[in-house]
């Protein structure tokens, strides 16, 4: 109480320099996990910061810290650190020495454990509040705790904490933002039961670093809308190295992994600010969000071959120390990642995206870079060339956010690209240091910006939390929407070991990947001595083949058969041609062949587009165009990514007349038709089917003759699923093909698969029992969920 | 008389040191031309070492020099040459001189002027064989002479001295062979009265340099298959530099320029033998041709802004002083020229193949290198790293076909691409100088292979026309192909003031060039100090603007017209776009517009093409993929280049049912109800028309009521051309629209166009003429050939 008084009394004399002073009202910053690493290292640090710059705006302030200790330790805890508060160079020292003392008196600190802690200290921020006759502004909670203890004290600070009247709440929150997409939805979920969307203030510290990513696209549109697009882009790269290891966090480090701590978050971020359209407005922060999350759409899903992982020898024995674990424990987990991300935008559509980041590499390094392509030719030899302006040297725009060989956050344009504009009172030309080369150049072929002040990141946020900014933080949406783009990538590599690599720059080569046919590799093959002491990883992918029902079976886990699948389509397809000159494909719709369509897409170059016909299994009766539709599934993920010939694409005519399958429009008769004018013998070269969990295949359901026997080719089903009506290829005509693969994914085809080992041939019961080619091939394709459960 | 037996005694004794002798038979070489520039430089050593090394090969030779001079004078010259021949290094001297002194009692000068000279050779010939009682083998004559003499020669020879019973014959020609396509047909055209196919052996003597490439990509093929396309080739460059100038040959050269100097023949033909699908066997010269001619077909036409084009300062003057032309004589003709030349095909789509040569460049130096594209990220940085086989490094492979740096041919791959297989009989690895650098990296980064023996081009080549291998010669059929390649872009540059250099290192950046939307230009704006004395360069080419039939009118030459077209369509599409979310678009078939597709597809990337719909105006009732299809014309000019999703793509249904526009299958109303669905108000955005001779504009022809007013927007109508039957749009639907093009090209068109400037609103009589946007906006392009005649 006493201390109370005294604090309000400071305040008075502290912070109303100025006479507009407490009309703008009074903000109490509540930093919970007050004494913790995060907090002594920049929160403090980034409050003061924020007392100095507003302390003359006209708010009044008080700063509490908040702990689970009691509150003597916590007290003297919190107040060694707050002594050790440094006063920024531009400060004058005087008035900084004035600011800290005053800065110390009104801070306190408040044990925050128990229910009745979080009441007493809404009830001690009241009585303040009341004694001094100070309006409220608002409060601000910064969360600077693990995230396990966020839902207990959003119930808490909703529950006691919340401002009356018209007073704002803001609670900012640390990542980790969850573990995986179910983990967020999970934590956004609780958290959305506590606080309202604009109340959530997500840090991704890095935000600050990156901040002038979209302002510097805004004020250089000019130059940039030209070339900021895949005809002058040939890759972007986002890199975040460091030299130090994971040494004394492991208990943290094991669980996320270099994906988690720094793809997820910091690199996309940047990708993201670099890649999406370019707002109208770059500082209304609902239409960045937007574009953000559109060009989330636009962006490949990612492959366990879009990756390469690695992990710093060391880092195995390091968690057998922290962690206690056996000596024998080997993790899994990656402490260096690059990972190629693709868009099938207009605008990058083929621009390799590159992400890396990795522990105990050769250097710390942060950056962002856009290369150009080369697209000029010297008539002048190289050595006789005035190599100022040549537009035959490499052209790069860098944001280059700390370290590394130019020690500050720095913007770098290529001479021979243009000037740019930047804003005078905050960024300034850098010297030209001849000396320093970086990326393959000399300092001197850059235009080179450096901040005029260069400010922590975390004051940079707090300030913008202190406004009401929200530009710079993770909105929910962007959140999900990022775990959503990552979260298959770390479910396909969590049993993949990573390549081991001894640190430092002892990495040499080891770590050096290239993109191979739309995915990753490293250059080096991995180096025999250097695998884990425990022997070789046991490979659990590998396929293996023997029969079911009689043919032949193929088994893996979903992405390795895919892979398979699809390489045995395009030799299947670049032997037909070589054979007949063409190839005519049946595809299934459904979701099981989307993964495979988008691999055929995005890994087989080499396959015989051109001279391939494509025909549909069979087709819902709905317009090509609606999202039920078969074909727009097969045109989305396939068909619009490559070349085949608009006249050997062959939807099936369900909507003749604009209607639907009507029996006198005849379309069956003309699907029919078509095929006997151009499939020699009716006969296909490859048709690709699936298995309902009822044993249905093609749109053939059990408990109907129809298109099972008899002389239609193709057919006009009832479905008991909506949409009802179908057209379907019939049994007699799939069994003419020359080859019939069918595709089985996953754990709830597990049932169907073991009763299928078992039947015979019962085509009313389960018409894909009569799959049969009458002289051609039946291969199986089912992944080790299906088969094995 | 007495010189003829001398020689033949002679010729036993020297010719016939293996006893396998005689049985072989006999061969006469004739050079025509045979004191000339070209024999004296190179020939008469060509047919020294063809004799060295063909003495015991079993043949006996006679070598018969020619001219127009008169036997005296022409046989002083002769000899004066023959005795300056020199012996190659690798040859004993003693064998050399004996050998030398064979040869030249072996050759004799002839006077070849009249046709009893002719009959006089043939005569002399044959008593020649009869009195030493030699068999014939064949008798080759080499045309050294400028080609204006060829036809003459060639009936000459044709009419008295082709070589009795089943002796061969061959003739050489040497370039040039015509000078554009026509001049080349017929050229052809006349030697194919006189000679058969195989008896014509045409030189590029640059093939002579370039053999290895085939035979190289042969022999690595499993190095090469993987990369060798668009996926992993960046560019292709081939490069002839010269530091000479025309000084001297200006007669010649003002006739020719260096596009039909160097680019039509030696640089095409390294292209091609780059990019030319591999043939099963390589030396097999016509599975060669055939896939030459391939390569052609893939490539996409060249125009005016596929070239740079320079003349060096000095050239008029020298030209003036040459040919006697005027103090203000100005030459368009181009002594340097960078071509940008694009494929169609699968395995090069989008890789650029850039071909350069000049005179008065800094350095003398040809190569033809393949770049491949950087696909690796090095996560060891620059400095760390070691140098030697990164993959960050470029990766190239060089033929070098000798001068420049190396000052020796050579073939050089990267090191870290492959090691690759050469035949050690001819190749030899080069020793590393690591002090030379090349296309930017040391020597030392090269596998690096020169030829164990540097063979002169044309003894390469005579040796090959000895052997009868016609692999390295031009064929008509390529010749024909390369000047219908060629002749487009000489055509529509021969107007264009080509940039002026100063010369040698003086040319600075002012020759570099970059590709620029599809195209080439030069880097650097045009110095308006460089400009020719004379002043600014008329332009031609201005599009004028003014008014046609009361609506705006653009007119220029066709390429310009056609660009314009293309842009005023893209500024249509994107308006739409953002005004409504797409852009229907109307187009028409024929052969108008496919210039006006080729420009879509090849320049405009910014073409909404995702969210356009693409409709016909008319329709000739053929099914989609026959040749006169208007669709299939659109699709590959067009569509099959671009991005339209499938269901944008909206065909006529001429083919319902597999057959052609029977009434009754109601194609013309389905077309009908498919636009009223999809398009508001059945208004299309942009409507693209042409003029036939007759008037007739979509499928609506004279003296005929057909479509010309009333409901049906969409109708069958006849054509006075085959194929008779049409579907069109009907000018009532034409006119609904916001804007309608109308496209007139050439000069066929000029009577028609200057018609409709004339006459009022009667579509019975031109349909043309009813074109009248209700509320829309009518365009006309009309191109300066079909405005004025």
């Amino acid at each position: 109480k006493m201390l109370g008084r005294v604090l309000c009394t400071v305040l008075f004399v502290g912070a109303l320099p100025s006479p507009a002073g407490a009309s703008q009202g009074h903000i109490s910053v509540v930093l919970l996990g007050a004494t913790g690493d995060l907090a002594k290292k920049y929160l403090w640090q980034g409050l003061f910061q924020l007392y100095m710059d507003q302390v003359s705006s006209g708010h009044s302030f008080t700063f509490h810290g908040a702990a689970l200790a009691a509150l003597e330790p916590g007290q003297r805890l919190m107040f060694d650190v707050l002594k050790k508060l440094s006063c920024p160079p531009d400060e004058a020292p005087d008035r900084c020495a004035v600011l800290k003392d005053q800065f110390l008196k009104l801070s306190q600190y408040h044990q925050l454990k128990t229910a009745e802690n979080y009441t007493a200290l809404n009830r001690h921020i009241e009585t303040l509040l009341r004694q001094e006759g100070l309006k409220e502004a608002g409060r601000i909670f910064y969360f600077s705790v693990p995230p396990f203890a966020y839902t207990e004290i959003a119930r808490h600070i909703n529950g006691s904490c919340r401002p009356p009247g018209g007073a704002w709440l803001r609670v900012v929150l640390e990542k980790p933002f969850g573990h995986d997409l179910q983990s967020a939805q999970q934590l956004a979920a609780e958290l959305a039961g506590f606080f309202r969307e604009e109340e959530m203030y997500r840090v991704d510290h890095y935000l600050g670093k990156q901040s002038h990513i979209l302002p510097f696209r805004d004020q250089n549109r000019q130059f940039l809308d030209p070339i900021w697009n895949r005809h002058h882009v040939e890759r972007v790269e986002v890199v975040l190295k460091e030299t130090v290891d994971a040494k004394g966090r492991t208990s943290f480090y094991e669980q996320y992994g270099v994906i988690r701590d720094m793809l997820q978050n910091h690199l996309t971020e940047a990708l993201l600010f670099l890649i999406m359209e370019l707002p109208a407005n770059v500082s209304s922060a609902p239409e960045v969000v937007q574009h953000k999350l559109q060009a989330f759409q636009s962006l490949w899903g990612l492959e366990r071959s879009s990756a390469v992982l690695g992990q710093y020898q060391a880092y195995d024995s390091q968690v057998q120390e922290e962690l206690q674990e056996a000596r024998g424990y080997v993790s899994t987990t990656p402490t260096f990642a690059g990972v190629l991300i693709r868009s099938h935008g207009l605008r990058w559509e083929g621009v390799p995206f590159l992400l890396t980041s990795g522990k105990a590499l050769d250097e710390r390094v942060g950056y962002a870079r856009v290369l150009f392509k080369n697209r000029a030719y010297c008539t002048q030899s190289g050595s006789l060339r005035d190599a100022g302006h040549s537009q035959c040297k490499p052209k790069q725009i860098i944001f280059y956010f700390g370290h590394g060989a130019l020690n500050t956050p720095a913007v770098l344009v290529s001479r021979n690209l243009f000037q740019p504009v930047m804003p005078k009172d905050s960024w300034k030309e850098a010297e030209a240091r001849s000396d320093l080369h970086i990326f393959g150049q000399p300092l001197s072929d850059f235009y080179m910006y450096s901040p005029v002040k260069e400010r922590a990141a975390y004051s940079f946020l707090i300030s913008n939390i202190y406004h009401g900014r929200k530009d710079f933080f993770i909105t929910t949406e962007n959140l999900l929407a990022s775990w959503a783009f990552w979260t298959p990538l770390l479910d396909s590599t969590s049993r993949q070991p990573p390549r081991l690599y001894p640190g430092g720059v002892e990495n040499q080569h080891l770590l050096d990947f290239e993109m191979v046919s739309g995915g990753l590799a490293f250059t080096l093959a991995e180096p025999a001595e250097l695998l884990s002491p425990g022997g070789q990883m046991p490979s659990d992918f590998r396929a293996i083949q023997s029969k079911f029902r009689q043919s032949p079976l193929v088994s893996a886990w979903a992405e390795d058969l895919i892979s398979q699948l699809a390489s045995d389509m395009e030799e299947a397809a670049v032997r037909s041609v070589a054979r007949s000159g063409h190839f005519h494909l049946a595809l299934s719709g459904g979701s099981s062949p989307v993964g495979l369509f988008q691999r055929l897409a995005r890994h087989h170059f080499g396959f015989p587009w051109q001279h391939t016909h494509v025909w549909l299994v069979d087709e819902r009766c709905v317009p090509l165009t609606d999202s039920e539709s078969n074909f727009l599934g097969l045109h989305r993920h396939l068909l619009q990514h490559v070349r085949v010939p608009y006249f050997n694409i062959h939807p099936m005519p369900v909507h003749l007349q604009r209607r639907l399958c009507v029996e006198e429009d005849g379309g069956a008769e003309l699907y029919a038709q078509d095929i006997v004018a151009l499939v020699a013998n009716a006969s296909f070269d490859l048709v690709l089917l699936g298995v309902g969990t009822d044993g249905h295949t093609a749109s053939l359901f059990p408990r109907s003759e129809n298109g099972l026997e008899g002389a239609p080719t193709v057919v006009l089903t009832e479905s008991p699923v909506k949409p009802h009506q179908r057209m379907s290829l019939s049994l007699p005509l799939i069994n003419r093909a020359r080859q019939v693969f069918v595709l089985v994914l996953g754990r709830g085809k597990h049932d169907i698969t073991t009763l299928l080992s078992r039947v015979g041939h019962e085509p009313r019961k389960w018409p894909i029992s009569g799959v049969s080619p009458s002289s051609g091939q039946l291969v199986w394709y089912v992944d080790y969920e299906a088969l094995l459960g």
